[in-house]
């Protein structure tokens, strides 16, 4: 039997699985900013023609497994297995996007990692031949994820400077063993971290953490470090979130200075947007990997991106009680297509 | 490359990971019920020490993974990686029981069906190389099931004759490459199946459509049947479901009667414990699994089980906007020890 694990938290892909095809679905805020011409669909409505924000988001999927298989040349029945999960309690938008399709779901939970824990779900179940023609998907929405974590909209509550914005998006990867396409070559399972912040509206600061130590374990257990990489990019610690980050590996004597990015200061316009922090949610690092990163992958203007999920594992509830925030951050290698 | 995948949902495991060891928590209903004599730890402190119902549920957890090292001979430190998930929004209980732990976790939301979910991803997994000392975890709580899903009980609400009652209770099994025990032989990934039914204290008939098309799934893609296994066990349908799945199964014309049982009428005695159609929640078949029925396959009372995990997908907030209760069944083929 082949060995893929390295370390403590890695393994490594000898037949890298592929990333044949890609789908992003954005909302209105989304096509303003920055990435808008990578964006599969555009939509400027807010309900994406559904009665409910929750039931938006549901739909969001729906058009990004659509759009990936149309992308694919295939039929949604051909998909062995999608690995989603979402932000919505009991993550509704992904079971009940693909209620009664047929196709085999394992559902997931990583909060804002979920684009990058699917993926690497994705890597393992191809990479060990369980399954082929996998799709990692996750999505999230402004506004339900305002409601349900923070206050109701019609509130009209003034956002604190450190705060994010979620995306109102999603986005979708099918990972094949054949094809062409950038290729997950490794990856790096994170751990629950956290460092005493309980401030809900500063998760980048909370997540920072989480991605320092999955970093630091991927450059360890696979004797790598940041001059193999292009881009390491997180998704998704926004502009204070990446600073406490490049602070925390600097104290380890790493510099990753001239190599980091971040899917929620990629996603907007700080200067004309006011999104505060940048971007979050889990269609955040998913629409910027499910467009932008994998588009750049595939000219081969990227060669080779560290892809770090993160993920804030607090709920309304645990902030109440008056704990702190966990994060956890996921970490997928991924070379370029040529 | 190895191909473990059969059919359209199913793989085997040539090189059946070994369940080594398995640990199970248990509150004070479910050790007043017929299998007591089976959980390891028997709590009659519905906090668990704590100071709420959701960190009770972490600190289930938490006793869980130390018991299971204990049972293992094993630090915490040497398991290799979580998979867990939980009920809770945002599943904190799976989350807050690993902090700082420094053990990689993956999160899973598959609502009650978390038991087979993370056994069956554990089972890829180890099976592919990608990591050992696998742990499979999931918890639920009476107390704070019925605060986020139906009513506070200090409302004293009337229940259905049709409603389960949340298992309070925390199991972990351990899969391994090598070691002794029983060992995971196949599996059948779930598709989100709903026929329609809205009534959320109503689960086991909400979920058993399901349940029927995971079994259907395993006998086709493995061409095997009811004679090849001594129990096919549902977790957890309850009384109303188990009666469902009968059905539908002999629709199809498939006989199932003398081998089926279910978890959520194994852990209660429905003639003293008043809990209507019986036990429900990640905790009934988590701990009836890593108790009473890996125990029955270590010891060869049991030779060959199908451990089909039901969750219902539904929220509070898909229950109010009018919405069907979707469902999702993965299944585990075990085989005895001896």
């Amino acid at each position: 039997m082949a060995v893929h694990k390295r370390g403590r938290q890695s393994f490594v892909l000898e037949n890298p699985p592929i990333i044949t095809a890609w789908a992003s679905i954005a909302g209105k805020k989304e096509v303003e900013g920055p990435l808008s011409h990578t964006f599969d669909v555009k939509c400027r409505d807010t309900y994406f023609g559904q009665k409910t924000w929750e039931q938006a988001e549901k739909r969001m999927q729906q058009l990004a497994i659509e759009k990936l298989a149309s992308k694919a040349g295939l039929l949604q029945a051909d998909f062995d297995l999608v690995f989603s999960g979402d932000l919505l309690n009991q993550c509704i938008g992904s079971s009940f996007s693909l209620c009664n399709t047929g196709i085999p779901h394992l559902g997931l939970y990583g909060a804002c990692s979920t684009m990058a824990e699917s993926l690497l779900m994705a890597s393992m179940t191809v990479g060990g031949g369980f399954a082929d023609r996998v799709v990692a998907m996750t999505s999230s929405h402004f506004a339900s994820s305002e409601r349900q974590y923070r206050f109701p909209l019609g509130y009209g509550g003034q956002r604190t400077p450190t705060s994010q914005w979620t995306v109102t998006g999603s986005g979708a990867a099918l990972v094949c063993s054949r094809g062409k396409g950038p290729k997950i070559t490794a990856c790096t399972i994170g751990t629950v971290t956290d460092l005493g912040i309980k401030d809900a509206n500063n998760m980048g600061a909370a997540m920072a953490p989480a991605a320092a130590e999955t970093i630091k374990a991927h450059f360890r257990d696979l004797n790598t470090g940041p001059k193999d990489f292009d881009l390491i990019v997180t998704g998704d610690l926004g502009q204070l979130g990446k600073e406490v980050l490049l602070e925390l590996m600097r104290k380890d004597g790493i510099s990753i200075g001239g190599k980091i990015s971040d899917c929620g200061t990629l996603i907007f316009d700080n200067t004309t947007q006011d999104v505060h922090a940048g971007g979050s949610g889990c269609g955040c690092s998913a629409i910027t990997l499910c467009g932008y990163l994998l588009e750049q992958l595939n000219s081969g203007k990227l060669k080779k991106i560290l892809f770090c999920g993160t993920g804030a594992l607090l709920s309304p509830t645990s902030t109440q009680q008056g704990l702190p925030i966990p994060g956890v951050c996921h970490a997928v290698s991924i070379a370029g297509g040529r």
